[in-house]
């Protein structure tokens, strides 16, 4: 079978040696290699390097006609702290279905933050033989999009509060002469970026020196309340010291101190926009409806009222297009966007998925599709569940497949089994071979497979391999994963063995996405989300949809601080946007001790804050942390650059 | 004529379009033609873009048989605050070398900060037709290095931050425990980062489980003591509330309350590293040696001591590689680092004029060399102090010609003429002639002349032509020049011709390296610094040699703060370093009111501080602002993405 890119051959090692040492004895292709591979022209790639590019997209305007390849999600069951294998499942598939079996395909994944790179946590490129390289580029400043959300975000926070300064230091005719200088011929001169703030006060047919007093003081007082500023500033690192800061302590800053923190730039506002962008248009407008505060009078304050919209959008200019590298196999991947799965949608760009949909995509019914392989953040019930009813909404687009990544470990421990940390050594249960338990926790897979099936789409247990597991073990997996609805369970050893690994679910993938299983285990419903945003759905309506649904609660509580939430932002008419739920990863439920399948509580929202930018609220059924921090002995303490100037001790 | 570079005709339009506007009509050259033009292998180059690309440093050794080429350094009187125009006269003078004469050039430029971009003040890339291209790209991101910088410095910060933390809240067995976790066979690690202090402290040939109760908490403990902190994190933004900020009012901090700040990115000490490294060990090596507080005991506590310095290095490892463009006739330019010249050298980076000095240098005696033209911030006895004191000296180069940028306008302010503003309608005398203003202010020119030949370099007048000069008073400004020691003064154009109008200037340039000029005019002495940094020459001595010698000052009076910094440094150690002055750019005294040359004056100290890695003390004359503010009617209110996705409205 003539595979459309050239393979990079394995040279598989065992033990398996270190992510790094693995990624560094690949020698990767030039990356325009790999872009003509994949069937990018010349004139739409900007090389970063030698192995990483920007793809423009104007791709998509060239490939209009295509009809869309497959759309693969990959997903999990709730995860232990070590993780269960999503990425490295996305990246080995990916390389299965392209360097073994011949298929054009994509992996599209997340860039990841610098914060947990020099902090605890391993890479985000997959890991093992199912990875995408260089690694050390992957994880560090990539081509510098994250570095630009942070600078756009935090330009917009020096806006708002030096605006705060000028307003509270200035009268009305002061702020008014400023903002709109006199010009030559005697005119005054409105800032072409306040100029939809005009429009909106309904000024803009008249010259700005015949505005009333009154129209002059809408114009230039945005008259914010302190006490309603959400928007904060971030920073792409670990740093806790910053959660809570006062700012304006300077003698300079006359005493209008503020109470404000720090986030993680993935964290932020930009970096979902980015995400959840369909065009640069799409982009501009979604960073123009930023909402940052509330005026005095209640009324949103937006990007666009501070005149900064513009100067955001020409930051992002380049962060828009996609990033494509390679997996350790030669295949192509775009790493676009890394929303922080903790309070946003956790996935990898809309822009990316359609772009590479293209790529792979047919011109006539006689050409074989190929498949873009993309992976949501968390299990299958938060970022899954985020990833249809937000971001396809979004883009129109909708998965052909669902895979929920499976290990023996985790099940055990939704089994009863002891609890499983990071840097710790396994109780015996993990270590043996242990039936019942694992029986028992194949419930919180089946809850899983149950959700996804909600949405009309067919589902695949990949069950990640792992040294110690069994064979009877996997078939307890298989044949609760088959009664729960999925239409395989299939086991797959791509950390080991890259895409020879993941063969078999690569055979998988492509039988259900050409519906080929047989009729009573595949799903004959239409792709639906789980609710409807607009027309009488109301925000509780739809956060109680989740709940139920999704997460098994039998009601949800809302706090009185939710409540007020939900009163102001249904005042300011944000209720037609989807819901993104902030709780935890480690349980079905709010509570991450509760493992299997949670019943009978009830589910507490605590908070609701809204992305009007990004065009989500999202309800908190706790205080999510929004900035970590680093350990007494942290990543940065082993990384060094070797004689040859190479990073070591990354991973 | 032959040149190496195709040349990139101008359209000259009068009167002169923006910048933005002559920028986005001239169509660069790709990158890797730019390249191949200046001698640069393609497996050398590694383009970010078409238009930008990072420079391996392999080019030094593959180049390091070569004799260098002639290296140009352009600086200026006293100024105006609207520039006299050193920028445009490097990027002119490099296009008149490079594209009118076929000389083999480089100019070498700093990387602007993204700051003053939104805020208030033009582009850095030059102006007119006089530019490096693409301006928007030049002003924004690059190839993400000031990002970097911010990264690097940032986690500085965390680290140090976090470590203050973890020692107040853990005993010294905690920190030792987690610092040095038991391994597989019963040993303890230790981490690669803290191999430097294990080292500092004697312990290295032990196991840290043989370590007494006095050795664990000797290298658990860093016992800094708050109040001696210097490290700030920074952003690349004009955000002024954060000029002061108290940090860790989060709960989570337990109330360790503390009063920091930030600073712009470009006055980072990391910037500055990345300015004065020659090389990726030398780099890593400063890294380490950066200074950030003492311990309680007085002791310096460095970034080695907290066990990231090989991270910081690795955040580096590709913005240490010069970033390669081109001037709007197609010569080629280096694009690297930016230290803030209020506080640090304002010059671009040693590593990018020793790769140029390589590439315009010469194989044999009979081969033409070529020229790197680069400038330093300020005026000459700011900027061209520093570099001649600190990057000279850090790099072992030295100019042949010093050129010295005057404009009619800023001369008649020495002169007498009223202040001169931004945006503001210029006053009489600077509309007409006025030999007599101007003759008074030539005093000003004649000192920096007398100045910069005290280092033993022939210097040039360069007359930076405004539309309203007269010949006679260009003919003035001649003869005050020669009369003070220059070789000769030559009237430059190219802000509106581009490299033709700066061809006279070129011409000089060439006879005064090449000695050309007549005897008498010349200087026969060799480059001499103007003060030894080791040996009996004390701080104060360097600081009184500098105030003296190059401001005019008659004595130098010391704070009790300096004398009580100078006390401490000299007990640390760090006496045999250059020094970095800091004070007004508007006046060679202290006093940015005093005009002309000021003297009979007393030269005052207020402080002293120490960039220990970026290798120098600097001394201050005033509070410099270390983060500038946005205006009420911003930069950021122009800027808009077209439909072409372009961005309008920067300059």
């Amino acid at each position: 079978m003539s595979s459309p890119y050239k393979r990079l051959r394995l040279s598989l090692e065992t033990p398996v040696p270190s992510d790094y040492e693995i990624s560094r004895s690949q020698v990767p292709k030039q990356i325009t290699e790999v872009a003509k591979e994949s069937g990018i022209l010349d004139s739409e790639v900007e090389p970063y390097g030698s192995y990483k590019a920007k793809v423009k997209l104007d791709v998509l305007d060239r490939l209009s006609g295509r009809k869309n390849g497959k759309y693969v999600l990959v997903t999990g069951i709730t995860p232990t702290p070590l993780g269960e294998g999503k990425s490295t499942t996305t990246v080995g598939l990916a390389q299965a279905l392209g360097a073994v079996l011949g298929k054009r395909v994509f992996a599209n994944v997340r860039q990841p933050s610098m914060g947990p790179t020099f902090g605890v946590k391993g890479g985000a490129a997959g890991g093992g033989y199912s990875q995408v390289i260089p690694m050390d580029e992957f994880n560090m400043h990539l081509t510098g999009d994250i570095h630009a959300v942070s600078m756009a975000n935090n330009l917009l926070a020096a806006a708002l509060d030096t605006r705060l300064f000028h307003e509270a230091t200035q009268t009305n005719k002061g702020l008014w002469k400023r903002l709109c200088p006199v010009q030559k011929d005697g005119s005054r001169d409105i800032p072409r970026g306040l100029g939809p703030r005009v429009k909106k006060l309904g000024l803009d047919k008249k010259d700005p020196r015949d505005w009333t007093e009154e129209e002059i003081g809408k114009f230039v007082r945005l008259d914010i309340d302190p006490e309603t500023i959400t928007w904060k500033r971030v920073l792409d690192l670990n740093d806790r010291s910053l959660r809570e800061v006062t700012i304006n302590q300077a003698p300079t800053e006359k005493g209008l101190l503020r109470k404000t923190g720090f986030d993680i730039s993935v964290a932020s506002e930009v970096m979902a926009i980015l995400a959840l962008s369909t065009s640069v248009e799409d982009m501009r407008e979604r960073l123009g409806r930023i909402v940052v505060a509330s005026s005095k009078s209640g009324e949103p304050v937006t990007c666009e009222d501070l005149g900064c919209a513009g100067a955001l959008a020409a930051i992002m200019k380049d962060a828009i297009k996609p990033n494509l590298m390679q997996t350790l196999e030669g295949t192509p991947v775009f790493v676009h966007a890394g929303p922080f799965a903790n309070i946003s949608i956790g996935a990898s760009s809309v822009l990316a998925d359609k772009i590479a949909l293209k790529l792979v995509g047919t011109e006539s019914p006689e050409e074989e599709p190929g498949y873009v392989v993309t992976e949501a953040g968390f299990d299958f019930t938060m970022g899954g569940e985020r990833f249809l009813n937000i971001k396809c909404r979004n883009s129109g687009l909708s998965p052909d497949v669902i895979i929920i990544v499976a290990t023996v470990r985790a099940l055990k421990v939704h089994g009863g089994g002891a609890a499983v940390k990071a840097n710790q050594p396994l109780a015996p249960e993990y270590t043996s071979e242990n039936l019942e338990m694992l029986k028992k926790g194949c419930a919180n897979l089946q809850k899983h497979i149950q959700n996804a099936r909600q949405y009309g789409v067919d589902v695949i247990v990949a069950i990640n391999q792992m040294t110690l597991d069994t064979a009877n073990e996997h078939e307890v997996i298989r044949q609760a994963a088959i009664e729960a609805g999925a239409v395989d369970a299939i086991v797959s050893n791509h950390w080991e063995k890259g895409g020879a690994g993941a063969e078999d679910l690569a055979l998988g993938v492509i039988k259900c996405s050409h519906k080929e299983y047989p009729v009573q285990q595949t799903r004959d419903e239409k792709f639906h989300y789980l609710y409807s945003v607009e027309g009488e759905s109301s925000i509780q309506s739809k956060i109680e949809s989740i709940a139920k649904k999704m997460y098994n609660a039998d009601s949800v509580e809302f706090s009185p601080k939710a409540l007020q939430k939900l009163e102001e932002y249904t005042k300011q008419g944000f209720t037609n946007l989807p819901i993104c739920m902030a709780k935890t990863q480690y349980s079905l439920s709010h509570d991450p001790n509760w493992k299997g399948v949670p019943s009978g509580y009830v589910f507490p929202v605590k908070d609701i804050k809204a992305s009007i930018g990004a065009g989500y609220l999202y309800a908190l059924a706790d205080k999510i942390q929004t900035i970590p921090g680093l350990a007494t002995r942290c990543g940065f303490m082993n990384v060094e650059l070797n004689e040859k100037g190479e990073i070591e001790g990354l991973f």
